[in-house]
């Protein structure tokens, strides 16, 4: 095995979706599972010449204690999923990346995820910038530590409530100085995507926090040309609300209302359990529809905690839809999904398209990511399948330039042998 | 209102796809109803030229008694849909539409469809051949009765067994011989295929019975310029199939299993619940999913009879998956949708592109319209998506073409100026 | 037809649920319908000598302008039930009624009803007590003008914002002298509760508002020998609920959770849509499980306003459950009733039952009809199936009674001979 | 832990149900599991003096090599339920019971049975007599060996096609001839039945096999006070059938239609693939609704194997009914239930109840078991809550006498003290 020059920085590595991912990491660089769920192993992408699995290792911040292996066994065990022998076949990979996790920081994240925190040493500082220069240090010393060419953040905390975007300034110097002086302020998740600017890392935002959407944050990026994505992974009922509403457009159904009901019980689940972090995920979850029909129906969305069904994400869609000569008809669906199953090979997928597009060269905001995403940064578009067009053209162009010989890669950064 | 200068000719006239389409197109005449259902309504195909309502009148063939206004209102009142005060200001055209439709026949047709004739006029002939010669008169009775330019041949007659095509010989010269000769046969289906070809009309077949689709058949209307395509329009479940599926394989989810249960009580179902007429239907509904997927996961399709639910197509769908390290999730979906009303405004569509194509100057087959079809003639693809592409395309192309001035159109077909 | 010797006095009278029973009733008057939905049908109770339709006139109070024909055929039109012929049929009937219709009062009916309120000449007065008295009159108006001998009040209005029992005297006398002072006030429904008991009428209440329920009402009600039954009636979801949380008792599954989702589109679901009044529903809604399983699963109710469903109360319930050897399974439903038409016969069998036990001579709070009631006063039981023993057993003991000849009757009320 | 007393023979022990049974039995006596799903641990039935768990030991007859803990590894690995943890914990005494397993027999038990056996020492013989006469040696030995008072013989095994009982002599003397002179012919389950009556022992069908059934083996069972009881476990979608009709017939709602579709992956349902095997499934299911309704809606129902959902018996029902007025209403339902799992408490609560009353002196049917079953013999009410009732009522009785002293238990059999 290589020596690995690619590092994941998880923010939340303690997590479902983060351990989970690694547990998938780490079995697929042992060859123990099928990369069933990836999207980078379908024909379409799979052409590319994209990072393989053991190019990678794990580090992150977390605000809980704990571990990557102690949360696995948890979904294990209350979901029923995974298997004992895989979770001990990949312990001893899952105990060396626990030891490159780090204490977060819960700066403005809310009080339901402040209830979550039970250890002592989290960062604090003064000043929001102070906690970003302490973040950045973290994946500095992890980059240096391991020999890495390249880190990847992702952001895989919960939700933090909305920010009021309106309200801070929208370019990097003057919201810099305003936090200095304090007349601003930003949750946690803006200040590790502040520290992966700062370390040149990439940043992936996975959650539909604020991360690096604002103004100014993305102004910086543009700047110093980060590679970036987001936001909020588009892994169940959102997923087939944008494939579903095409068809209902397509076929000139005037949909009435679309209602749907979505209901888990992990510990993403407890926060959303909060009207203020729920507001973030229902309002990313609700917009689709007017954006990808043309028109606004009505529409509810409700994300509720239910503690029995742990990581089953189980929702129901009513979808009440007006066809030819006013004939009122109906479609309903049920997914039963398990959430850290569906967003794991996401993640890597993501993970891995955004170390390739690194390798040449590519800086600022990856468009061509939007169908993973339920607001895709940057892209006015929702439909999955256009959406997936924007990957495949990609894919195409960057297959072909990737095949051109050595000048086709000329102007890429240099690239880790293996 | 102008002199309408298109007829439409369907088989199964008194059926009640055909009399829902006839009554939308006289609510569309006088304005009386939206657009809502129409793919031709779409901003995409409604900048099209595309002939206006008012030029069509219909016509057709049927094996029972009754009339397009008897059909509509036993649907009114089985099925609960359209309103008394819509089928009182079309009754007149309906009226006048009901004159020009003649008996048909049950060639061939098999049992449960021989059950259905209720009238003592069918025609009958020594060969199929004469059969033709016998629908074909009445075609041009109707195109001369009318003054028509064109007349379009819609397949809407309840579902034959299959045909066993390896049997038939695959040129029409010879299949013309066996016909005469009584060492071949055909079904109803396709001797009003052949008539259509007779007469030089354009062709589609809604359903799953063979009609046109014999490569002998098909050589003799490629030959001779004829319009045509198919096959079973694609309204619900399997819709959703192909809009599904693509989901499914673009995510690299492994789909293991795909259960489909139809059921509805409409005359088509009376039909399908003979296992011989089911057989045609659920070959087409369930060979969507392999080629999609490019795998064949275990799948079961049934349709049944249920009197109860009159028009209401209701289908429940298990889709069960596996996706990231062997986790098994599951989609469920129920479809209430009223077939009618589904279908009529595909069969408008159908018949308006299929007009405006002629008036083109088109001949063949419309590879265009496969995303009306659970089987598309000479189209391998399936996934919805991809054949909304092919419709797209085309009217790019069409839409610049008719742009392009007095050169653009002067190699099309004589057009009905209105 | 006999005169008519018994009165319906409906508050909300032009609403949906009381306009359909009025309808119903009519139809049902006329032999134009089957007594499909009627309790009072099954074989159990059919035995008994209830009072025929033809015996019943309709009044009551309305706080919005209208008429019952009016209401039914909005119900009609937006959610596609009952059909033209037979409102047609019953409209002379329905509009001798609307003239018995006297305008209401909202009093502390909470901001979401008062919305509501189209007309002027509301009741309005310097007290509560005051209102009771008006409210009277009406009903004695309509009692000696139509030469009845009884009236049953059912209260069918929108559902109150709860109120707070704990802080209002227990005993009428007190209460009577708070309401005197000013010092306590009630909503509209206990007005109409005092009013019925006041005229000597019964009383049912088929809301979740208050009514009768206060201790002090019931003091009052039970010292005056006035019949009563309440409240909120079990129509839908929450029959469900109560007919298949006693399987999982008997079966010994362990109910994980239960969770209930609840969309419609009616006026009720427009008040609904306010979260004071709400709470009301989802109160009674909820407490149904825990008191049948013995223990308290986790439950979510939610009740949500979609226009474009009418009066098509749609429901999805997801059960979560274990099983043997902790195994936990699932039991999903959706239940797709029209609320009016589900309700409206339960309110003519209720009527029926009241007036049979007042003929009796019965007094005090009717037990016996607790399968109709979501929150059955006086009755601790849930399970469907227990209630309806109670039923049961009730019509097998007043049967007897009932043909014991002479002297069987001799001690009830006088009983107008048709 | 005392010496076992009671002997369970299962006929099919090594399927599924059988060693989950065996299984939880283990567990249950070693306190490693909750009664959750025993009926007999609820309140209504605990009060009785039950024989503990620890009173029993397993045997059986199989047509396939294997044991239990390979088969409930099997289920483990393949439905995802269960845990290794409690597999490790049981593993000695399921490979104790493993040891009283003898081969069986295929005898007329119908082609897909036959597929299965994988073994070659089956029993074989000239005539079905000399086959009762070696399956009760087993039995006896078993009985012998382990010193045991009473042995209640359990039918587990795969569903036989149905027998035309008409055929076959009514009475025992008639049929033992025709068996012996091979003019008449049963198939295994019945010889399983009539080695438990041989050995007096108790028998119990939870298949839908004949079993003891027939008319000559009631006969002879009755007069040689066998205790038995049948057919068909209860455990799933019928279940939910017998709950849910009683409220449509209570509440005058008339079902239209009620189509189920159950798809399962387990080797049962590999058995009924088989159509002649089906039909026997079919039938029992599908009656339950007549009996209940009072009338004969549409019904359908289906079953189909569907590997990938191993053990998870999956179930859509679709209830289309009619309500007030003409109204049609539709409830659906899905039931995702691990069929093993659902089952074996039911069987140990018959064995318990079985030998709870052999105990008592009982013998013949035991009509008060009703609601285990999908056909109960002798019992023609399928209202579960009905059903529900007779047990209860036997439970109270059976509660008096065992508490009336020394004398309530006089005529009672031997009990072994522990």
């Amino acid at each position: 095995m290589p020596h690995p020059d690619l590092g994941i920085w998880f923010v939340g590595a303690f997590g479902s979706v983060a351990s989970t991912t690694a547990l998938g990491l780490a079995a697929l660089q042992r060859s123990l599972v099928a990369t069933t769920g990836l999207v980078t192993a379908t024909p379409e992408l799979a052409a590319l010449p994209l990072p393989k699995f053991d190019r990678f290792v794990v580090g992150g911040h977390d605000i809980r204690a704990g571990s990557m292996e102690q949360s696995v066994r948890e979904l294990h065990e209350r979901a029923n999923v995974l298997n004992e022998g895989l979770i001990k076949q990949c312990s001893d990979v899952l105990a060396q990346w626990d030891r490159n996790v780090r204490p977060g920081t819960v700066y403005r994240c809310g009080q339901a995820i402040e209830q979550l925190v039970d250890r002592g040493d989290l960062k604090e500082a003064r000043t929001p910038l102070v906690l970003v220069e302490q973040i950045a240090d973290d994946i500095l010393e992890f980059r240096s530590d391991h020999g890495l060419d390249h880190v990847i953040v992702v952001n895989l905390a919960s939700t933090e409530p909305p920010v009021d975007s309106e309200q801070l300034p929208k370019h990097w110097d003057e919201l810099e100085q305003a936090l200095a002086k304090g007349t601003a302020s930003l949750p946690a998740s803006c200040l590790y995507a502040l520290a992966a600017i700062r370390t040149h890392s990439s940043y992936i935002n996975f959650t539909p926090s604020a991360g690096i959407s604002l103004a100014a944050l993305r102004e910086l990026a543009d700047r110093e040309g980060i590679l970036y994505a987001g936001q909020d992974g588009k892994t169940g009922e959102t997923l087939l609300k944008t494939v579903l509403a095409p068809l209902f457009k397509h076929r000139n159904l005037r949909v009435l209302s679309w209602v749907g009901h979505n209901i888990f019980g992990n510990r993403d689940g407890l926060v959303l359990d909060d009207p203020r972090h729920k507001a973030s995920k229902v309002r990313t979850k609700d917009r689709v529809l007017g954006d990808i029909l043309g028109y606004t129906p009505q529409t509810l969305v409700t994300i509720e905690y239910i503690e029995s069904l742990a990581d089953w994400k189980t929702a129901w869609d009513h979808v009440h839809f007006e066809g030819f000569l006013g004939t009122k008809m109906v479609l309903q669906f049920t997914w039963q999904g398990c959430d850290s199953l569906l967003a794991a090979p996401l993640v890597l997928d993501l993970v891995r398209l955004t170390a390739f597009e690194w390798q040449r060269g590519g800086r600022g905001l990856q468009r061509h990511l939007a169908s993973f995403f339920k607001r895709p940064l940057g892209v006015e578009c929702h439909d999955f399948f256009e959406q997936w067009q924007l990957l495949i053209e990609y894919a195409r162009r960057a297959g072909e330039q990737s095949r051109c010989g050595p000048d086709g890669v000329t102007h890429s950064r240099h690239v880790h042998e293996n």
